[in-house]
């Protein structure tokens, strides 16, 4: 139900993103790399053992906070003029980004305004407030309007989750380490939540020349990407019952199509026991603790078709229920 | 029950070990860091928040077969003159030594030998076969025979699993890598097993001229190297029952005893529901799944008396058995 400005406003995002985006050069990332060093770490390509492929888990659940999206988060706001942060940081987003953001803005003695849907968990919110983030509960059509317009009615510089060059570009430094980390990489596999991940690594394994095979992850229950491949343009996918949250909305956003359209070669849908697999693989094999979508990414990584390649899949990060992680451990897969 | 033959064989070793070892030089630790590249990584230095000191995970648990051991097998082999492995490599231990070993001998296409006392778990000894390794099950006591004379009546080049030279180089190289990691870096803490990690990290801090608090961390069932500082040399302690194994032996071992008197500065002993949340916080805070032992550096890490230090504990492995993990993830402490 948005209005013809708001149209028009997010017309004009969209293809100035993606053009943007699709334009930016190995300094760019480069750039980013440098911008970011204090917030996030160059996180380790863990070798995992496998009789039919070699596979390099990019461990992106060692960030601080636990998720890839400190790199973005630290990336918009370090690369903001100082004179636009006077009045402080504003987002919209009660997950990974936001902590991210709020992280990244305390690390600068940067007020932070966060706004998030009353429909968050209290355990969400709290940790926003805990790193000392002025949160402020909206409902979720309201939410959506901010998501839309980027317009908040507090002063300040705004950060959008994912339609965002800066954070597009932030995410890229993924694709520079895996580069140096694994020089001879043939295919990335990145798990699809708004598409700016898989999209950053993409550009920046461009940038540098390397040729990689860009593979996104889906979960059975909801495939937008998968579907919108298929179809040649976003659709409205149903969105299923999981315990892997961070992926599969209902569609792909239209801001992130083009580059998605673009830049993905394949997308692989596993099922919920491929996933659970790949979840207790990872605690026993890996000893790290990842999220549901970073599960998907390696059941992706296994899948048959991969054998015989250098395969990296990106595990986004560890931020999981602790009863839903101890019941996957011992052996449900759903 | 040693004949006196052993026992001379034992005193040798002892003080030809302790001798060897605190007259290593740098080059001697860089030289094993080279050595053991193709078999381990270089661990990252988790920046692990906190309130009131700055605290780094040296993330042991992410090495391949998820030890620490991995480095000291891979030296000793590395380092072994090739005619001396013509008959292939043998070794004593179950545990993650001897997995260490035959991971180690596979990548050099050297067959390996590995005498395990017959309690072994069924799940330790089915994974030394599936990396290639001729299994020996023997008698405790036929077993602890080979500890203490390194006589196995099979040819081949014996390591042993923790008074060996190389051994003790090769966990030396966590030393040199935190020296790189954190350069400020004042305080270490590492879990105490046979010694031979905490002796080859401090010998190379020293090596590199680093002034450093070396810090050994028991859990409260088990304190052989705590009761054998206070008594001035080892005795013989009880061993209570216990989740965590890995430590907690019933005495510090005599070969290894004037290394540790030399060089550890101070025993933090930590009590179960420490360890217990220390392993949640892994999982929770830092995304990396940790055995007891490690759990146990980190608890001693955050004792109060370390409150404004730069400390590193060493997470030595992430090797726990999963039904006993989830139990711990879900709340419990014993």
């Amino acid at each position: 139900m948005a209005d013809t400005a708001s149209d028009r406003t997010t017309e004009l995002t969209h293809s100035t993103l993606a053009t943007k985006a699709l334009s930016a050069t190995l300094a760019d990332f480069k750039a980013a790399a440098v911008r970011i060093s204090g917030d996030a770490i160059k996180t380790p390509a863990l070798p995992f053992r496998q009789p039919d492929r070699r596979v390099f888990l990019k461990a992106e659940c060692l960030q601080p906070l636990g998720s890839f999206k400190i790199r973005a988060a630290a990336n918009a706001l370090a690369q903001a003029p100082a004179a636009e942060l006077a009045n402080g940081v504003i987002t919209a987003s009660a997950g990974n980004f936001g902590q991210g953001i709020a992280q990244a803005a305390k690390a600068r003695g940067l007020s932070v305004d966060v706004y998030v849907p009353d429909t968050s968990a209290k355990v969400k919110v709290d940790a926003l407030r805990d790193m000392g983030a002025t949160v402020h509960m909206v409902s979720f059509a309201d939410w959506w309007q901010i998501i839309m317009t980027r317009q908040t009615g507090t002063n300040g510089f705004f950060v959008h989750p994912v339609a965002e060059l800066a954070v597009v570009i932030g995410n890229g430094t993924i694709g520079l380490e895996i580069a140096a980390q694994v020089p001879d990489v043939d295919t990335v596999v990145v798990p699809i939540g708004g598409g700016g991940m898989i999209s950053g690594i993409a550009l920046a394994l461009r940038a540098m020349g390397k040729k990689v095979r860009i593979i996104g992850a889906e979960i059975e229950t909801s495939t937008p990407l998968f579907q919108a491949k298929r179809a040649g343009h976003p659709v409205t996918v149903a969105r299923g019952a999981t315990w892997i949250d961070g992926i599969g909305s209902t569609g792909v956003l239209d801001e992130m199509w083009p580059m998605l359209e673009h830049l993905v070669d394949e997308v692989i849908v596993v099922s919920h026991a491929e996933a659970a697999t790949a979840l207790r693989l990872l605690a026993r094999q890996s000893h790290v603790v990842a999220e549901g979508a970073g599960a998907v990414a390696l059941a992706a990584a296994l899948h048959p078709s991969l054998a015989g390649r250098t395969v990296v899949p990106v595990i986004s990060g560890g931020n999981i229920d602790a009863a839903t992680y101890a019941r996957i451990l011992l052996g449900e897969d759903r």
